[in-house]
């Protein structure tokens, strides 16, 4: 299969490195900064730099995009991001005008909801009985204690119906925005706004509502606190937990939520997509595009391994500004780097590990780098993978793509696929985040102590040699064992649940991400706190972006957007010729 | 009313102060570290030291005990710990032969079930609606879809249920401990093991139960893990919800679980007592009385105000181990101590946040402090207290004392106490942890934002002029204005709820507390962890006590726990003469 797989890092050291811009962190962001600053079409009065070099923490480049290979399936598995939307340009443009000749964009199938299972409170039924009911003008009840007014309607429509009716609650949003919010017919409703239309309304939207909250914008309220107001704690948690993920109903920022829901959980029409032989392929190829433009390593280079200690200010008459410190794993040893401009393409967490408010040498900067590094939340995120040797769950309940959902602790399973060429097959056996993943962090292993590994199991098609490479990256047998007790139960007796013969996972909680993804707090000022921390002080060279502090939180194109709009605002280039003119970047 | 209030701190500053020992933090543990070192009967070889400094980074003494007196109310109120059980003998012993001059142990009432509600997913009922049933041999159906062995058991007793069940699982147990756990009539399960067989048992417990943890020590399971494969999500929700305290249920080292909730929470013959005038006269008696070993100044001294910053090695020579650099928050400037011992008497985030890991010499033993800071959670938690002119409870439906519980965000009231000499009253309107915190932190001021204050009401006894004077205290107005909302949820439209005049709260998960408790993580080697913690390098003098890594996490008693045993290790102190010499300190 054809495959764009991650240059080699370099490892190594070269203390006393002078560089024009050092990048932290080779995540998608840093490398698509360090790409664009390369290639990029120069504005009218930018100039380029001579020397961009990009720092990675890790042995791994991507960031939170990770494909895994099982061995005995060619199929490639995701264990971090796995998808991108059609409405997202830059990924899109990047993947069918620019790497069109490396990548090749397929479909991300949903599966057909009639085949996927619902297990909630102990009952279990298949996803399509809501619509199914409302197709006979039945209302399908579950075990929540529903008030009259929202039973019957799907996670999805519910999510909906809230966003609707606080839109149309403020005569504000009513006047400006006439038929941009409809509602057609029962549990069918539709936003037409753009983003740039939601920017105008995320931050001007009132809340009307007789109670605690009327009067308040919305962008001063949780997201939990706004569903329990319109629909009450029950029609909450059943959001919480139908809806497949926990993070959505976190008590984040409310209006921040609309968007997000609207342009992707909430709309049963959104199509996703990825690449064919593995998502990571979208940070490989901005590694192999960087790296190219200087096979010698001069102008372009990637330092794996490699991770910023700390900055300081140059000395004064230094042509260089920073001094950074840079600890290289492999010797154990710290070297220097001197640059010109530093940007800092991390999470929040590495951010604060970093403690990278100290970098900016204002106090009142450094306090409000530190201010802001609080106003998004962290989402603790894990994910376990299995390899099967048949699509159980096709010959089983016909199931081909999807996810079924459960309230059990492992809360979503997607049916990953099948091996074209043999019948192996991939589950994403759990996908859990917030106050789920505790459960399966104790069944970890940890510097307190040693777990036995899930001992992988030869097939016709995985041999023990190829299961011996991957055993030290094996859950717990003791993860995999309570995996597998869960998805016995959500799939019930009539349908049987086999035992693997390989596992992969990861708990994005732990240090340095810190979690899968962020979500903004209640209360926060987004449209400041973006562009303040693509450049917190004027009078420095030090930039943080990414995916973090983006309005595109847990995508890639979040992160992409930062980093456009930091490199065209701040490092002289012009708009890329190969996006739309028109498309929107946000604040 | 007589009352021991706290003692003055001493806000300035003595740059080049020498000190035998420095204290970081005047909490309880802190405090009675302090009181002890002067006062305290040495061992054979014990030597006392010169000068014993406590330094307090803020300008409250006490930690997370904290008494509230609201406008026209004698009484106090707890926004912190609160009370103390009869099987603490430290706290017991100091209140009623150390300090019985000074202070008062007084019952804290729990009320009468008969009178408090309960109100899950939508169902309103009294707190004795189960027993009622059992009485009669029914049993009381909730909301939840329990597993037919356990319908009908209040919270208490499924806790005793499932810890009962897995201790005589174990053949060890069974023939070790023959008797101490008793199962004797339907619902009815006792434990009669002392605190020293409960740490044979933690760490030597096995869990037998066929499925995914069959063999594995208890120590090595989280509650989650353990509770969920014994009786299913759907009854772990129940408990989690109905016991009160999400805390209780998360997935923390289920061993540890075991005592804490048999010790506590699920025995309905624990009386708990407190201190007539307020609880936070135990950190303020400790105060006064370590200060009074030297009127000058010199040898005792609270210094309020100034936070450790670093702690560095003091040259070679010096007759001084440790340079201290403290931040003084009223001339915003740093000073230096010199010390001989350091005492850092914090929680977990605390330590974390002075990377206290970096002040040991060995890195090894740094690397080991990181490792172990980690081995216990930071619990969030957060308490609303509200003042109304009457207590409505009582002409409602009969309260006098105790708390209702919902699965609302507010999760728990407490019907606090009603001004003996009016008819004034406190509610602890909501108690809620863990998950349910952040719906209320996003109904917070920020830095980001602010928020209208509640306006306090004058009334008949709170005069306009002593409500001025909390004006800045007050909870935000949409706050109270939500928690009355489920206030009024909570207790039905047949229990109207007026609204209070006014309001006091605090967010113990915010920096420098994170979390108002703590407990262990799954795995860890509580009986290595504790030792170690109160004397990281035996080449050090450096020391960590408090709460946080004892065994008695939540309690004032697992502070001086682990202080007492500091002092009497590493500090010279013989045992204290006022404490039975057959009293378990613990590991």
């Amino acid at each position: 299969m054809s495959r764009v797989n991650p240059p080699a890092m370099d490892t190594g050291m070269d203390d006393g490195l002078q560089l024009d811009v050092a990048i932290i962190g080779a995540g998608v962001s840093g490398l698509y900064a360090g790409w664009r600053l390369l290639v990029g079409d120069l504005a009218p009065e930018g100039t380029r730099p001579e020397t961009v070099h990009i720092f990675e923490l890790s042995e791994r480049l991507g960031g939170r995009i990770e494909s895994v290979f099982l061995p005995g399936i060619s199929l490639a598995a995701e264990i971090g991001g796995m998808r991108y939307l059609q409405s997202h340009e830059i990924v899109n443009s990047l993947i069918t005008k620019v790497f069109e000749q490396e990548v090749t964009p397929i479909d991300f199938p949903l599966g057909d909801d009639g085949n996927h299972y619902r297990y909630l409170r102990g009952q279990r039924f298949k996803a399509n009985e809501w619509e199914n009911a409302q197709a006979d003008r039945r209302t399908y009840k579950t075990r929540y204690f529903l008030p009259d007014a929202v039973v019957g309607f799907t996670s999805d429509q519910l999510f909906n119906k809230i966003i609707y009716d606080v839109l149309m609650a403020d005569p504000w949003f009513r006047e400006r925005y006439p038929g941009k919010a409809t509602f057609t017919a029962p549990y069918d409703y539709a936003f037409t706004l753009t983003a740039r239309e939601w920017d105008d309304v995320k931050p001007n939207l009132t809340y009307h509502q007789s109670g605690p909250y009327d009067g308040l914008k919305v962008n001063d309220l949780g997201f939990w606190n706004l569903i329990k107001d319109q629909v009450g704690q029950e029609a909450y948690e059943f959001l919480s937990v139908a809806g497949g993920y926990y993070s959505n109903t976190i008590n984040w920022n409310a209006a921040e939520a609309f968007p997000y829901l609207v342009g992707d959980f909430s709309n049963a029409e959104v199509k996703y997509q990825t690449l064919a032989g593995g998502y990571d392929q979208v940070g490989n190829v901005l590694a192999q595009r960087f790296l190219a433009q200087d096979p010698s390593g001069k102008r372009a280079h990637l330092w794996g391994q490699n991770g910023l200690r700390r900055i300081d200010p140059a000395p004064g008459g230094s042509p260089y500004k920073y001094i950074l410190t840079v600890a290289n794993a492999q010797s154990g040893k710290s070297w220097t780097v001197y640059a010109k401009a530093v940007v800092l393409a991390m999470p929040r967490r590495a951010l604060e590990l970093l403690e990278v408010d100290r970098f900016f040498a204002t106090p009142e900067v450094s306090e409000q780098v530190r201010k802001n590094l609080d106003s998004v939340i962290s989402e603790p995120s894990f994910k376990l993978l299995m390899g099967f040797e048949s699509p159980w769950w096709h010959a089983e309940f016909n199931a081909l793509a999807g996810e079924s959902i459960t309230d059990l602790p492992m809360r979503q399973c997607y049916y990953f696929g099948t091996d074209p060429s043999n019948s192996h097959s991939i589950l994403l056996a759990s996908y859990n985040d917030m106050r789920t993943t505790p459960f399966w962090s104790a069944l970890m292993a940890s510097p307190q102590r040693n777990l036995k590994r899930f001992k992988p199991r030869a097939t016709r098609l995985a041999s023990p040699e190829s299961l011996a490479q991957v055993e030290s990256l094996q859950a717990p047998a003791v993860m995999v064992q309570e995996a597998v007790h869960q998805l016995r139960e959500l799939h019930g007796p009539e349908n049987p649940v086999p035992d693997p013969y390989v596992s992969y996972f990861r708990n994005w909680t732990e240090d340095p991400y810190g979690g899968g993804y962020h979500a903004w707090q209640a209360g926060v000022s987004v449209r400041e706190v973006m562009p303040f921390m693509r450049r917190p002080d004027p009078a420095e060279r030090l930039h943080i972006c990414g995916e973090a502090y983006s309005d595109q939180q847990g995508w890639v194109e979040g992160a992409f957007c930062e980093a456009e709009k930091m490199l065209q605002a701040h490092f002289g280039l012009a708009w890329p010729s190969w996006l739309d003119s028109h498309y929107y970047l946000g604040w």
